[in-house]
């Protein structure tokens, strides 16, 4: 049972954290913290938190558990605001989306990294942001990645882990750089390609047109460009090395499909397709088989 | 009513269309004709058709509305092969994703356009194919673009846009050229992506364990590669032109994507995902409009 639980930012991920856990009867009280008043009313509101203060200093006092929820681009001005004022027994977590950088971040805005500390990112969410789009179930059965650093306490991680579960999450473990360079691949990349090709097609013309003759496939193709531009700037900057990576292969592969299709090599190009036809129907019967347990 | 409808490649497009039309009651006899026998046989298992010939000769006779919903790269093949013996009163139309070459096509193999070839195409599918896949409401205020030539009868033109609207869908009509601009955009390119996506992580020696970390947006955005192989590789042939177009301006944007990630430029990545979000948020609540109609 957590007494009183800090939220850093009261969006959907810290939101829906906040509501699970006070639906399951996890947690006493939860107070938000955020620059934005009005957000926190809201979140009040809604029932996600007790109460809330706009200054980071007052959120530490008698905290048991805070989770960093912000843009990975504010981490290390909060890191620096708590430092000194957060307490040495308090958990802290976070649910970036790139691992090594938040634990720079939060190394550099503490001047050490807390052994209570434990970098961690639930692979979940939707392209919707805000905490009017936070819900409760938002966890259930979903994977939470949580990179102990080698300074990080395990009896925080088992912690940090148990909370997770009890929000409905299963709970895997990895070195922050190989979190970075998977979710380079299965996340940050698509969600690149998404923004990138909405916007191309949207500054052509006869834009509007084209969007009116778009259906299910460009629908579903597309809806994470609606992710938050904020989020993902700094997702993109702070997990830029990785995700360049996967962006250089991928504007190859792109490039030697290009040249094919323009000489018509239609055996390269049914191999190719039926190749990835085949990786992603195993995606899917595997994905299937996750939501079924 | 029709009396003979011949369905020409009865998957999940030529196969949901003869669900849609008998469902209402709009047809009398439905006769599948592919290359394939055991692909027929369970067409006419499941309902979708009442009879069934390999013989492109014989599907031809008494035939009153012919459908070619073969892949692109199969349409002149047939098209010879039902050449002289097509009844010259009977309509003809098509379900291919690139009007230009399936025009060039038709009046390559019957060496001249029938004026009762109508070439048409339904904004509607989904990533599964066969006819095992097909369903009576897939055209449900759908759209489907009907691209006539100069020599196309206008009373065909009419009967081919009745013929839609009994299977529940919406006409608009527009030139060949500019259907296959638009498509490129909205359809073609997606496509190309998603399969070039998928293909570039599953050849990453670690590609088992990246699907395993994929979530709901990677599934999403993904789930257009599993579309067929065949039918994708003729669309990228057929429609080459257009698809390099827009590929080609993709990619630059995607370059210099790349390279203010790499020079981790925030506020040109912020302005473009923004760019980038309200166009996807305007086209979200334009196709909820549209569904609520």
């Amino acid at each position: 049972m957590i007494q009183r639980l800090v939220i850093f930012g009261v969006g959907l991920i810290g939101g829906s954290l906040a509501l699970a856990l006070r639906q399951a009867g996890h947690v006493v009280e939860v107070v938000g913290c955020s620059r934005n008043a009005a957000n926190l009313e809201e979140a009040q509101r809604l029932g996600v938190i007790d109460r809330w203060t706009t200054d980071p200093v007052e959120a530490c006092e008698g905290a048991d558990v805070g989770v960093l929820a912000v843009p990975l681009g504010s981490m290390q001005g909060l890191a620096e605001a708590l430092s000194g004022h957060w307490p040495e027994s308090a958990l802290l977590t976070d649910v970036g989306s790139s691992k090594q950088a938040v634990i720079e971040s939060i190394r550099a805005g503490f001047g050490h990294l807390p052994r209570n500390f434990v970098a961690g990112h639930p692979i979940a969410g939707t392209e919707k942001s805000g905490v009017g789009a936070a819900f409760a179930e938002l966890f259930r059965e979903r994977l939470v990645i949580l990179t102990p650093a080698d300074e990080t306490s395990p009896m925080a991680t088992d912690r940090i882990a148990q909370m997770w579960r009890d929000a409905g999450a299963r709970i895997e473990f990895m070195t922050p750089a190989h979190h970075d360079h998977v979710l380079a691949a299965t996340s940050h990349l698509p969600h690149v390609l998404a923004f990138a090709l909405v916007e191309s097609l949207a500054r052509l013309s006869e834009s509007d047109e084209i969007f009116h003759y778009a259906a299910g496939g460009f629908r579903d193709f597309t809806r994470i460009a609606s992710s938050d531009p904020v989020v993902w700037r700094d997702i993109c900057i702070a997990n830029r090395e990785a995700l360049l990576e996967v962006m250089e292969r991928f504007q190859r592969d792109l490039e030697t499909l290009r040249a094919q299709i323009a000489e018509s090599d239609a055996a390269t190009l049914e191999s190719r397709f039926a190749f990835a036809k085949k990786a992603r129907d195993r995606f899917s019967e595997k994905m299937q088989v996750q939501l079924d347990q």
